[in-house]
């Protein structure tokens, strides 16, 4: 059966379009320029009415291959995945593919600031963990899930609020652009 | 009338090929982590014959919000764009949008490396010009096309090659992580 489609990126996804609407606030207050990146479709038949705007006649969602935002804050790049979970406090690591958290790592290897943003929805809570945080979880559990408590440990809560909806470039200050932290490491620096 | 689909990101684009096997390389390397962005499709009808794996039946070609490609090397954020000209040793100004022009320019203004890489068939030469030399173009002008001297006075060369094809990051390299620059600034924060 054909449906007419919503767009796939507003399928019910609460998380995903309070990311957008953040990082369009971001944007337009000139804070940081993050983007969503465009699903990827594999595209196998095409009609040309039109040489300008062809019509797609039949196509498929493919894996994104890296994560779905990326962009640029203070300078630095910023790399991210973000992730609902409907029914549970665990956040089962096989929602984020395994060439994704690959590619998380190699962009902290690489000097950028990389983390998932996971929100659960049976309490409304949205957390940010690092890469290295989820890392540590991969290689030293057994476990298949990260429990609730160990983001509400080593996660940082974003709060929900009106505008920006969902400020988590706030962490990302506290994390990296901490101005005592950076007085400290100039400090060290010039004592060297 | 219906066609088969040949790759949208392979229509004969060989300055599009050179660059995505280039990128192929740094990444095998491990020396950039920098992609193509997914070529945005507005989806409009989809088949739910598999839920896993619905079938676009009708979609369209969309604009891409910013540019290309992005990245990190480095620990710097790369964005760029790249086009072919095919038949003249100009530039039309007009072959990038002007949402993609002030895109390059924030990330310029947010502390990234922006740049566009153009590339004459007629002559087989590909170039890099910095996001602040095609707007000095641009606000000092009137002409809507940059002749090919602009790009051999101001932008960089890169060289064909077998391995990497198109090693773009070697222009970077010499741009921005110049050693002996790097020690002069060094040593400049030194005695201040």
């Amino acid at each position: 059966m054909v449906y007419r489609a919503v767009s796939h990126s507003n399928r019910g996804m609460g998380l995903e379009s309070d990311i957008n609407t953040t990082n369009d606030y971001y944007l337009d207050k000139d804070i940081a320029v993050i983007y969503k990146k465009p699903t990827p479709v594999k595209v196998t038949k095409v009609e040309y009415n039109c040489i300008k705007s062809p019509t797609i006649k039949e196509s498929f969602y493919e894996k994104q291959s890296t994560t779905d935002y990326n962009g640029i804050y203070k300078g630095k790049y910023i790399d991210f995945e973000a992730k609902e979970i409907k029914k549970e406090l665990i956040f089962p690591i096989k929602n984020i593919h395994e060439h994704q958290i690959k590619h998380l790592e190699k962009i902290y290897k690489h000097g950028g600031i990389s983390f998932i943003i996971v929100r659960f929805c049976i309490n409304n809570s949205t957390y940010l963990l690092e890469t290295t945080k989820l890392l540590d979880f991969i290689n030293n559990e057994s476990r298949k899930s990260i429990p609730f408590e160990y983001f509400k440990k080593l996660g940082y809560i974003i709060k929900d609020a009106y505008c920006p909806r969902l400020d988590y470039l706030k962490v990302i200050d506290k994390l990296y652009f901490n101005k005592e932290e950076k007085w400290k490491t100039l400090n060290l620096n010039l004592k060297n």
